[in-house]
């Protein structure tokens, strides 16, 4: 007798921004490359277009503005609120520009995703958000920068490291030119990572990922 | 009426250990690739490969023992002065494990270059040398390394970047397997490097390096 067919994971997408990384995980679903169901995309920012992303795609969107909250800990209990309401089996972070307290990646152990705009463990930690990542690429003068896709852990950007890739830093570049070729590499990484962890795929030992055979 | 045809750059080599990468030096210049004249090789510790691989091709040798001197000072003073003696136009650090005070760099800016078993900036600096920096790598979770060739500082591993190589870090590795792939690349970029500063191609602008078109 055959198993019966499981239901896909479900996904919820954490966002503040434009959500092009949303967009990335949207278009892989609907195209059939990433079998889970995105069941919610929460903002702390009203207003965002990833929201509008989200909309035109008929994904229920909830807003949770982190300023309502008396502190990171509030805040952190009302998205897990809504993470828990919405009975996500995957969390990403996508863009999602608050530091969560320790209670919410440890409700979703190994199955809480975030994407960083550089290879870490270089060029992450305190400050390291946005352009202000970029900046330090170039200011260092490394040649190569990238992307990373790692498991959410208490500590910011420290978290096992699923999936990275390279791009070239070139000797033109400003913050503009290399954020756009690493947000390229982002957009298919993510998907690739989450498809991973909806398999169940992932093997961590430390800090260190293996990824089973399909 | 042409110039007269230049005198080859004269390139000294330190060393500590067995010497792959002045291999990979002496290599290319007997194959015309890498168009200088090794003129000497300064070992800090008696006996080791290295100058077993100097003699073999004719180059002139100097053992300076570090522990013959009072301090890293006059330590970094005998070695400035065997470079002077032999009228050294760049020096290449190749495994060279005593750090030189800052008198020496200096006489030779963006003339002294070493190179670093990882991409740095990540995995430089205090304590990481050998196979140190490839077990920091391993247990970071990254899953790229490389090579590293920059220019001397006064400040370690943090001067300019000249050339950098990635190698994929796989699931399997330890520490010797990864060691021996990093090495590989080392011996690609070092000869490629010192060619460009033979060459007076680096545009240095602040730690980002740019090298003038052939």
């Amino acid at each position: 007798m055959k198993n019966p067919p499981k239901a896909p994971k479900r996904l919820a997408v954490l966002v503040s921004g434009s959500g092009s990384n949303l967009q990335a995980l949207i278009d892989r679903t609907e195209d059939g490359t990433l079998p889970v169901d995105i069941v919610r995309v929460i903002s702390n920012v009203p207003g965002v277009y990833a929201l509008e992303r989200a909309e035109k795609h008929g994904i229920p969107v909830k807003v949770i503005p982190h300023g309502q909250y008396a502190n990171a800990g509030e805040f952190s209990q009302a998205i897990l609120e809504e993470l828990l309401r919405c009975q996500a089996d995957i969390v990403c972070l996508a863009g999602f520009m608050r530091i969560l307290t320790a209670e919410v990646p440890l409700a979703f152990p190994g199955r809480m995703l975030n994407i960083h705009p550089a290879l870490l463990p270089a060029f992450g930690g305190k400050g390291m958000y946005g352009h202000h990542v970029h900046q330090a690429v170039l200011d260092s003068g490394t040649q190569f920068s990238g992307a990373t896709v790692h498991i959410v852990t208490e500590e910011p950007d420290a978290g096992p490291i699923v999936l990275q890739k390279i791009v070239p830093v070139l000797p033109d570049d400003d913050v503009e030119s290399l954020a756009k070729r690493v947000l390229e590499v982002e957009h298919e990484i993510y998907p690739q990572a989450v498809k991973w962890v909806a398999e169940d795929r992932l093997i961590i030992k430390g800090k260190r990922v293996a990824v089973k055979e399909d």
